[in-house]
């Protein structure tokens, strides 16, 4: 029998994914599962978006043009205009989802072999991207007790070798919701600037920041044009994460020429989710206004809630909607297992994901799960109350 | 200025997409261009496909399951079943395109520096896709003198290396129009169950087998579930290009296991092409019926037309809508520059694909073109007209 790649059979699972079929037979008896482990959100698609697409009067579906069209991408170019950051159209690159824009940066960056440094926790599939590319990721431990914040920027010296390609950062981040001061990012370009690395910046979170805060994009700061490199989507934004329309951002012409070959070679974004994208480009700030409220809303009680649980550490979320939780036990994969094969209250219980999928450091966050607040707030109270007696009786 | 990757550099340019900006400014000075250099049919999708998207009732629009849905890839079984393929929804992986499917398996299957033999011309993408993943494409030549017909078995045993994982074919072939006959995929059977390969067959064009020739897939044949790997699309089968759908189908378990792994890393297939993807297996036969017969007239009529032009040769395609011809010229990238630069017949003028890209032997399909037949029947006679009174002028 012909046999897999190294590559291959090094590609992570999906550390949400792999609880699937827990999950799947505890349906199955009946128990009412509270998903709290993906970032899928309840929220509705704003209705310009669905009705573009209702009334489309396509005949016969047809490539789209494989760096996305010039109207799309002007118009793009428009609304990151009203976020600060100013580019033209020349400067994007229309992908398959902010996935595929971390896919094409890492092509076009980096050799197998290569290294991006990145703060741990991370977004989990960075992983599968970079095994995919056959990049090494280099991680840099930031702190539950730091809220996450970056970590010192000798922490990220110490770690650059002739390798090393860039540095990633998620802001807000998935998983841990901290969004990154102006400070922090004058901090990271000092250093991308003096060791001549690309600076990536997964701002998919973009809108979702919270308490007053504003976002910094790394497009907005001056004298990195030919560092920065954004990757966005419109998954999270308008809440159409099935659309799979993302884009890859930059100011340096070599590397936009670079990714569009991966484009060209992919032939095109999908043509019905282009549409549903360029029409929410007109959703009304009100919609923003209400979605932002939702989520501090839920942000605020399921961290209250989870204070209220003894022996549980959480961290304070400022951006995205996930928030990183330290339990008091001692391998949270076991009990995010156990919590859908073994456990019940009154016939309900809830799925998380543990952390250790986020972190690439061996035995990190064993000790730390993942929760996302995309449920009404009645549902995460009650998901907070199951997790709660849960701990008593897994560590009774 | 950070370093764009060797890998980056080395990603061919699209040899179908390069020459857009020339052809954008004949249509600038008002010439109207006639498109036969891109697999882009106008033919109408399936009704059936297009109103399930006008008529879905989704709020949310949500993450699919990264492998499709069961029930999606129950139905796929079902019309493989019907095309002499038995397989199950277990041997199914959904993926964004056959593009997708293809980089997906090369990176199950390959790791830098391995090898896969392709017999050429090739659709020019598995140069991009090879490139991405780090795999070195080992070209075995066939000819216009055979219809590109299988090269003999033993010019691919005199290539097979430690490296060599897998050989590749497109069946019907994209740019040849060449449908293998149930013999030569034996001849193949026969060798990758020798070397230990796999055989992956680019089987897109299934439908589109001409003259009362049967296609035969490489999952028909017994002894080879663990070596043979299908790769398909709805792109062509229902003119749905823009869709993005498309999938891999192995009955060997590790390799479907792998290529999972791929697909969760980038989340999901597009969500609103999955709709219209299941919807269109309820295209009724009298479609492709239809479609085929229309295929078959443009065929004839391009072929006749090229045959009368002095200096030209044609090979005669079996299938899929593509044809190769070798012209009067010695260098068809030059000619096809011309043509839109410099030429014009009553304002009017072609765009043909220069066959070099088709092959990955420098200085191969010099003077050949690739035309893809997806004009109605008077357009492509007008074509071939002003093809003929180019050719005139341009080697006068
Ligand atoms: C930080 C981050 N980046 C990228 C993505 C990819 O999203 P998509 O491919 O849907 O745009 C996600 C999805 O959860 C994410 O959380
Ligand atoms: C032979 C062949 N394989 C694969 C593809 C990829 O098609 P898609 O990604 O649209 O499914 C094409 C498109 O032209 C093709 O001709």
């Amino acid at each position: 029998m012909p046999l897999i790649s190294e590559k291959g059979l090094q590609m992570p699972e999906s550390p949400i994914r792999k609880l699937v079929p827990y999950a799947e037979d505890a349906k199955k008896r009946g128990t009412k599962v509270y998903h709290l482990n993906i970032g899928q959100p309840d929220i509705k698609t704003p209705q310009v978006a669905l009705d573009a697409v209702k009334n489309n009067d396509i005949e016969t579906l047809s490539y789209a043009r494989s760096e996305g069209s010039e109207i799309y991408r002007t118009k793009l170019a428009n609304y990151y205009a009203q976020h600060q950051i100013n580019v033209t159209e020349n400067n994007i690159v229309v992908t398959t989802g902010g996935s595929e824009a971390l896919l094409f940066t890492m092509g076009s960056i980096t050799d197998p072999g290569d290294e991006i440094i990145i703060p741990e926790p991370f977004y989990a599939n960075y992983n599968g991207f970079s095994k995919a590319s056959g990049v090494t990721v280099v991680p840099v431990i930031s702190k539950i007790e730091d809220n996450f914040a970056l970590p010192k920027i000798e922490d990220f010296e110490k770690l650059i070798t002739k390798k090393t390609k860039a540095i990633l950062i998620c802001n807000p981040g998935n998983p841990t919701g901290y969004l990154y001061s102006q400070e922090e990012i004058e901090k990271l370009k000092k250093i991308v600037l003096k060791h001549d690395l690309f600076l990536i910046a997964d701002e998919v979170y973009r809108e979702f920041a919270y308490d007053g805060l504003q976002h910094t994009s790394v497009l907005s700061l001056d004298g990195i044009e030919q560092n920065a490199i954004v990757i966005d989507s419109v998954s999270k934004r308008y809440s159409m994460c099935g659309a799979r329309i993302g884009c890859i951002v930059s100011k340096n012409d070599a590397f936009i020429k670079t990714a569009i070959k991966f484009a060209q070679a992919r032939l095109s974004p999908p043509t019905y989710a282009l549409i549903a994208s360029e029409a929410a480009l007109d959703t009304p700030q009100q919609y923003f206004d209400d979605v932002k409220a939702e989520y501090v809303e839920r942000r605020n009680t399921l961290v209250t809630e989870l204070k209220k649980i003894d022996g549980v550490k959480v961290a304070n979320p400022k951006g995205a909607f996930y928030c990183v939780a330290e339990l008091p036990v001692t391998d949270t994969d076991d009990f995010a297992q156990w919590l859908l094969e073994k456990f019940n209250l009154n016939n309900e219980t809830v799925m998380v994901a543990p952390a250790s999928g986020f972190y690439s450091t061996e035995g990190e966050g064993k000790n730390q799960i993942r929760m996302a607040y995309v449920l009404k707030n009645e549902d995460l109270i009650t998901s907070v109350k199951i997790l709660g007696e849960a701990l008593k009786q897994y560590n009774s």
